[in-house]
């Protein structure tokens, strides 16, 4: 399964953020949303044998994970909004430790970085990274950050993960999703 | 300067959209924009060596073609509204045969597919094309459509023009555009 997990430094974690308002008072949550749309999202279809995993650290109750499962969400459309809505119900739901459905393929819990990299092998995706075209086997499960970069904390829970990087200029985060997807399908195609 | 040019079969041509429904009454604008921002942004500030170029064709006063420059755009963010702010500040203003500014970078004309592709050489990317990274030298301008594929119209006035693609599966006008900027940034930054 294709996996993309986004690290979302200021990213809400209740339920009750204004969707016209993604950028600012959600803390950067357009960006995550473009990640999960990244993830998931062909031209006429989803891609079933993916998924988006989402940590939110922003206030008022972090640490929150969300799971979008390209196989089974519902009624998710290609704009920010249409997620943004989504991550807004998994938000209004009571989170455990477990992961607990909020709409169909949409999930939620309480959780940390690592709880968040269960699975794997995982690689970083990192602009100091060696060029992603170049590796033999690069994997199915990427971990990216937000507009930051990981912290220092952060950075410690990864040792001895493999960095790669898709090109020589520093690009968004959902951007790098869609050209780590572009490789992968290139890959399962037979185009490399 | 690297050209994206983008046909909107139905986004609209007034500026009273409501910036809550762009992919509904404003005719998927919401891809529109998505182009605009994948055409024109890094992660950290604007392809200045960029533009992008809209065509739309939907109600109530078609085509509109509007142009934003990476060099010269101003108060542009990556997020969906913040260039469907932009489009709409375009649309409120009268539009003639030459374009007019209507915010620092944004320009606004009335024109038709032959006029949005004053320049050139132009490259169509196609889902049936050769493989883009084949191509020796792909030229640094290029026209996609929206979620409809061209019209006979508007094939009928595209004869000769080379046609790549990126990949085996069908993508997003936005996830392609961001796929052609990462291998013209490689070929540049000579990764290739």
């Amino acid at each position: 399964m294709r996996t993309f997990a986004i690290v979302g430094h200021l990213a809400r974690t209740d339920g009750t953020f204004p969707l016209e308002d993604l950028p600012g008072s959600a803390g950067r949550m357009d960006l995550l949303c473009r990640c999960v749309r990244a993830s998931l999202f062909l031209s006429h279809g989803l891609r079933r044998d993916a998924e988006c995993r989402l940590l939110l650290l922003g206030p008022p109750d972090p640490p929150r994970i969300i799971r979008f499962s390209g196989e089974r969400v519902r009624s998710l459309s290609p704009d920010e909004r249409s997620a943004g809505s989504l991550i807004r119900r998994a938000l209004s739901i009571p989170a455990g430790d477990l992961f607990r459905e909020s709409t169909p393929g949409v999930e939620v819990r309480r959780g940390t970085l690592q709880d968040m990299m269960e699975g794997g092998p995982w690689a970083v995706l990192d602009e100091n990274g060696r060029d992603l075209r170049m590796v033999e086997d690069p994997g199915v499960c990427f971990l990216l950050s937000d507009h930051r970069d990981f912290t220092p904390e952060e950075e410690a829970m990864l040792p001895g993960i493999p960095r790669y990087s898709v090109g020589p200029r520093p690009l968004h985060a959902d951007d790098t999703i869609t050209v780590v997807q572009n490789e992968l399908d290139r890959r399962e195609g037979g185009w490399r």
